[in-house]
């Protein structure tokens, strides 16, 4: 399994914002719903292998986390209207401690950045942090591809977050010379590992 | 200049599409709003230089090039509407033999794959066909940043494109081990040359 983690800093909590407005109404859940079709689409066919979990901090009622599993994903089309529906449905939903599934593949619960990496921690998985002067991931051998990657979304990553994944982090990666966009970033480390695995 | 050309095979010739399902009225046309996208956005700022050329070739009146000019551009966001809206507004304005400019860096002309080919052709522009069982981009050494690439949509590329490319690509690249989305295959293309011109 490979794990992408996308924190979004203002990305609304609650299902009360427009699908023709995913950037202004949902605090930028446009990069959100990208990621979710970078981290998920193949050309005929879904990335079977992939989670997605999107750390929801915004207003007004954080933090939530969004996941949307490859393995049982229904209903996602590549648009970002279709990825902002499934997340305004989850939404819809109550967020308790333990997940709840909204549509097939797409679940919420209440839970925030620290939780989710203390749970890969402790699962024993690897986990990348993503940026731009990190170790060049072309260079980087051990990649596996069980692994967890942490992106931050156009508000990059908080000192306070940072401290929190350099202290699971088993490195720091880089993913070419230019920063971003997170679902760019995505892209370029699917491809990293097609290559290794093929 | 880096150039992408992508083949909009079903991409409607007239702006009287609905912004809020561009898979559907537009003929996929939220396909080729990726693309734009993926082609042109850094994580602060645009890629200057870079074209964007979408071959339309559905209904009503197939066939147009609308183009989008790093250098140039203005108002254009990341989400798919916002390329959306700039191809609509393109769409609206008559189309003749040269380019008219709709919005700043967006323009349209009436024109199909076969005459941009060949004016990249003619100006000695290396062209380059992506294509699933192409050689190894990492491993093509020749490849330089003033080049061309041409890319198919959800329908590939048909026999008889395929025809009118190969007579003038200078050769045929793969970028990776799996069939991708066209958008998916840009950043991957631009990474490369990132990595090369660092
Ligand atoms: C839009 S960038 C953040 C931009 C900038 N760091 C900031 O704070 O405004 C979004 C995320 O993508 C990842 N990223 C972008 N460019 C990268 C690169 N060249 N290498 C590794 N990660 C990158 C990082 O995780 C970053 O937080
Ligand atoms: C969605 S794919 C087309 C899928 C498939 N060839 C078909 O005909 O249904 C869109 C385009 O991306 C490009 N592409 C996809 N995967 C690629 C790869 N691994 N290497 C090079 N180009 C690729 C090709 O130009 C292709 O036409």
């Amino acid at each position: 399994m490979k794990d992408f983690v996308i924190i979004g800093h203002k990305a609304l909590t609650s299902g009360d914002f427009s699908l023709n407005d995913l950037p202004g109404s949902a605090g930028r859940m446009d990069i959100l719903c990208r990621c979710v079709n970078s981290a998920l689409f193949l050309s005929h066919g879904m990335r079977r292998d992939v989670n997605v979990h999107l750390v929801l901090q915004g207003e007004p009622d954080p933090a939530k986390v969004v996941r949307f599993n490859g393995e049982k994903l229904k209903y996602l089309n590549p648009d970002e209207r279709s990825s902002g529906s499934l997340i305004k449905k989850a939404l819809e939903k109550d967020a308790i401690e333990y997940e709840t599934q909204s549509t097939p593949g797409v679940y919420i619960r209440r839970a925030g950045l620290e939780q989710l990496l203390n749970e890969f921690s402790e699962a024993g998985r690897d986990i990348y942090y993503l940026k731009e002067d990190g170790e060049d991931i072309r260079e980087y051998s051990e990649l596996n591809s069980d692994a967890v990657f942490i992106l931050g979304d156009h508000m990059g990553v908080t000192e306070e977050e940072e401290v929190m994944i350099d202290r699971v982090a088993k490195c720091t990666l880089n993913i070419g010379p230019i920063s971003l966009h997170s679902d760019h970033c995505m892209i370029i480390i699917h491809n990293e590992l097609d290559m290794r695995e093929a």
